[in-house]
């Protein structure tokens, strides 16, 4: 099984093959940096599905390889669930991971505990020459009022799934991709990849 | 006719007087500073019309004069309609003026023209002794890519209203007030404020 993974984020590559690997899916993984530079596409869709075909179609054009994409973020729902599709540049295009976390934190500092709802949200798009498929992984849960971690990545020290009392920057990565949006989406996912590859 | 504003905002006062004078309508209008000093309630609503609402009544409930009370802000598309009822509070609880209108430009800097659509809305309540009245006004436009003008508060260096080129803050007092959602709201509440003060 020989597969393209579109995505610069070495977060997330870091994250799916280890879902791959403790699902018994095992095979070659290029990523962005093992095929010919280019310029990732604009990510202008209103969703997240959207996006993540975008990103799976680009990667397949370019690299003819069974190409898989995500688009994932957070939506916070006394913000009209955004972050949603901006979660990345949230504070702006320019925006790294702690400002827009920051920013986040700022934004709903005066939120009643029993507001602070949110939900992690990914969309897995997977383009090969026999066709398209997207799946959708969502995991429920709450915002703590101050960050607590150092585990997983992008909102994760603000995120306490429902269930928990540990945000999933404290979780073990076993335990994150157990439940986490991008586990479930991953798992869902598997079925097709196999077949992308056969 | 005496009546009271429930807003700490002198921005607002300034411009629903002048509005009240444009009108024809004349008398004591009574703000924050001429009443005994009494603490803001929590805008806690979900709703321009809700947060209106609660200053009103509580206004209405500290001086038993009729009161009126405004909440608006801007709704942007692409954040899923907020900042919304957050557009006083928008880069946190404390921040002032510039700070939201800062955030604001960054969090869409790489949104196209098209879809740089957005609303300026007022939901105006009144309380009094014979009952209660909201009445919303709306202005539709778009967002300029770099603040312009001098005029106006908040947001309005940014918003285009439709079928206009310049800014609200390029705009003279009057042109704002014929067109803005605060004189729209204001002016279909004159009827109501004339009952309430008979």
């Amino acid at each position: 099984m020989k597969f393209f993974l579109a995505t610069g984020s070495d977060h997330k590559i870091t994250e799916l093959r280890r879902i791959l690997v403790a699902n018994g899916v095992d095979g070659v993984v290029l990523g962005l940096g093992d095929v010919d530079p280019y310029p990732e596409p604009v990510e202008d869709g209103d969703t997240f599905e959207a996006n993540a075909l975008i990103k799976a179609r680009e990667g397949f054009a370019r690299t003819g390889l069974p190409t898989l994409a995500d688009d994932s973020g957070i939506e916070v729902d006394v913000l009209n669930r955004m972050p949603g599709v901006r979660s990345a540049r949230w504070a702006g295009s320019g925006a790294g991971d702690g400002e827009n976390l920051a920013l986040l934190i700022r934004q709903i500092d005066d939120v009643a505990p029993e507001k602070r709802t949110a939900r992690f949200v990914c969309a897995m798009a997977l383009v090969w020459d026999g066709g398209e498929q997207v799946v959708r992984g969502v995991v429920e849960g709450t915002l703590a009022e101050a960050p607590r971690g150092q585990g997983g990545f992008g909102y994760d020290p603000l995120f306490i799934p429902e269930g928990e009392t540990r945000t999933t920057a404290e979780m073990s990565p076993e335990e994150k991709d157990a439940i986490s949006h991008r586990g479930r989406a991953l798992r869902a996912m598997i079925p097709h990849l196999r077949l992308s590859t056969e």
